[in-house]
């Protein structure tokens, strides 16, 4: 047993691909809008990895038939560039796992010739946000003129604590083997899934590519988001006006 | 010193063997259930699993006389499928040693000629549970029609969070070696052990197995876990009715 | 660098000898009891084991030099058979590191010629424990019966939850090896180091290993921490005294 | 991917080096005190040490181009002895990385002919420290007597826990290859970054190495630091007199 199994449906060809990364994270900003993309592009399965690395866990799918906890490839055909999306499950479980398990996403990325990484994320900012920004962070000075071209913002101290996981890993394990980089963080609570942080990344990455794609479906989910902390708050707020000042020192 | 070491006490010859596995988890569900059907059974132990992957200690047995933490292989003979039981004292300690672990007990499957495993657990719902369900998921749709025609349900989105541990694996990691598998998991509130959740389990998979199996040491064993709960109840009540409100508020 | 690595100051020769486990544990139990005896028999440093497995710290000793976090060999020659020590500072940091680390202390047993182990440690009762008693776990019933007649108590599913850490796997895996093992443990609070139950553990050893002791350095310790813990029962109580009910409720 | 990977901008020509190791740990004290002598001494970087075992992250500089978290090796000349700083954003995340990455330390250590170690660090008391002392541990007798006559304070028992981490087992580790070494802890509360702490060090330092020293940035940062602490200490002032006594109770 490998540590590190990639298993292909079939190896396709390529032209000048980008590689897309969407794991699970923070507020799952990058899964959503890699999801969205790839359903948006007729994004086709090509490969499955697995590891064990990954969570000891089998996903049960509608129907009740289990599949392996794992990380996997879809690839669109661009006009210019084709584009090759890492999702999955979830990211390794421990930090030399992650170094591992990135390690080989880059072999595999020099192999189908990617010469450009995208990586997709949420950043914490711990209270609600109105209007989420994207922040981003390159591999190189060239990267960051091409982002902020594409009106992402680069923030001297943020994030201040680094990038965390394959969104970071790829960049700074990706620069040393020659493979060009950016991170796209959505603004995001950290409170919830936010599909509209993730709609935000998606228009900026939208105009990287040079692709159309329709939101209404990732506006339609921030809409039931917003509607269900709307709720909570309205409960939290009411719990506040019947509570004797004696009873609200006991919350949070 | 290998990381999984198997030790026979004699390799039997096993026609279509069934594998039955029951190792320690959630209200201890699968593990009652085996192992009151290796009693019924007369199952017999071959073999004994060590590894650096179970917890660093030592059991004391009646007497005094202490044994290594280790998982066991039994077996029993049946009309058309003998049925060979994987059991023991704990699972692997990290995620990487249930990886481990599962895939040598594939090995060893595959060794004997295993088509087909049977996963037991519980299935955790965080309240008490008077009439506990037998909740599926299965390694292909044929293995779903199976488990249905002997009563297993299978509901969309449950369990939410998968499978976690030798449960799972032995199912998801199977799948991709060619051997079909069902796990039964047993609802259960996850407060106490369970061996009312235990037989409900039992009855489907003695179904399964086309086995008579005698329910009177498992159904003893639920009604003293009851006294049991029923007892704590009673006490929680009085606390609360002899308690003043404000003493209340630091319960919990 | 290896992953558990002995240094001889001098490999001694040795009778028939017995290996006596004192590594730092629960009430430092072990440690005491196999530090007192090798202080009354006169015992000399043989060895010294480092490993990665082991915290990753150094100790300063008086004067101010440092040496790493070790266990140690020391050897006493016996009337009809010598002793071996293993002491030290800590035990490995993880499951597979115990693992590990007793197979290296097998090895090493096997190649002076062990043939069996004491291993000395605390039972925890999270009680305060006026008489200590010692509680016995054997590599088999002979051992068992050899414990007995030198005053150790076998109970019936005591310590129930195992036997951890180097006490437990010296016997388990020694076993496994050829080595007989009695584990031998006192009743401890948890609370304090305990030199008293350090003190009942010795005098069933002496009687095994059929050395005469003294034991007033033992007792003087013994003493000093009564004293200390009375001084904390005190402080307790006139804390309870003082403080209004209200108050009461927090303290815990 | 190798555990630990060196990569060097050029490999210097050194006289007789003495190393200085300044990684991150308490109170950043040994990281300001190493970083603000680089400065000092016109230091230049020579390599960069990556590894698993650091945490999964990369850093965003300013300008916003991310690098991977790194070990990072500078040099100074010096009139007789050259020095190597070691320095870098973070230690390795488990005991057993940080014995392989000190361990390739020393590997390098002896490559570039290091026959004295000095490691930098903070020694937490858990309390408001007004005048910090340097308390210091050695490999050997020989060095304690350097230390002494230089100003360092070497205190039986302390640290009582001993010294965690690169700065323990650099001494540790290297005394076994024959390299000295000497540890210089300045004291400090554990709740901040402590520059004033870092000067303490640094002046015994520089009489160590025979160097002069411009203290005045690290005086203005200690300064920063103690008109933040004061704010802090300030607004808990204001807290407590404004609080009634039965708030008071719930703080902390």
């Amino acid at each position: 047993m490998e540590n590190v199994t990639i298993k292909y449906i079939k190896k396709p060809k390529l032209k000048d691909p980008i590689l897309i990364e969407g794991l699970p994270g923070i507020g799952n900003v990058g899964y959503l809008a890699a999801e969205h993309l790839i359903d948006q592009l007729g994004g086709k399965k090509f490969a499955t990895i697995y590891s064990k690395h990954l969570p000891s866990q089998v996903i049960v799918e509608r129907g009740g038939v289990v599949r392996l906890v794992s990380n996997e490839l879809y690839y669109a055909k661009g006009k210019k560039r084709d584009i090759i999306f890492l999702i999955g499950d979830a990211q390794a479980s421990s930090p030399e796992g992650q170094y591992e398990m990135t390690d080989k996403f880059l072999d595999l990325a020099k192999e189908l010739g990617v010469g450009m990484i995208y990586t997709l994320g949420g950043y914490a900012l711990n209270k609600m946000v109105d209007e989420p920004r994207v922040i981003g962070a390159a591999s190189s000075d060239s990267v960051v003129a091409l982002g902020k071209k594409h009106g992402v913002l680069f923030i001297d101290g943020e994030p201040g604590a680094g990038i965390w996981g394959a969104s970071g890993l790829l960049l700074g394990l990706g620069r040393r083997r020659g493979i060009e980089g950016l991170c796209l963080m959505g603004e995001t609570s950290g409170y919830f899934v936010d599909p509209k942080s993730a709609e935000k990344v998606l228009r900026i990455l939208a105009s990287l590519l040079e692709v159309e794609i329709d939101y209404s479906e990732l506006e339609k989910k921030a809409e039931e988001v917003e509607n269900f902390a709307a709720k909570i708050a309205d409960m939290a707020e009411f719990a506040t006006k019947t509570s004797s000042p004696d009873d609200l020192r006991y919350i949070g």
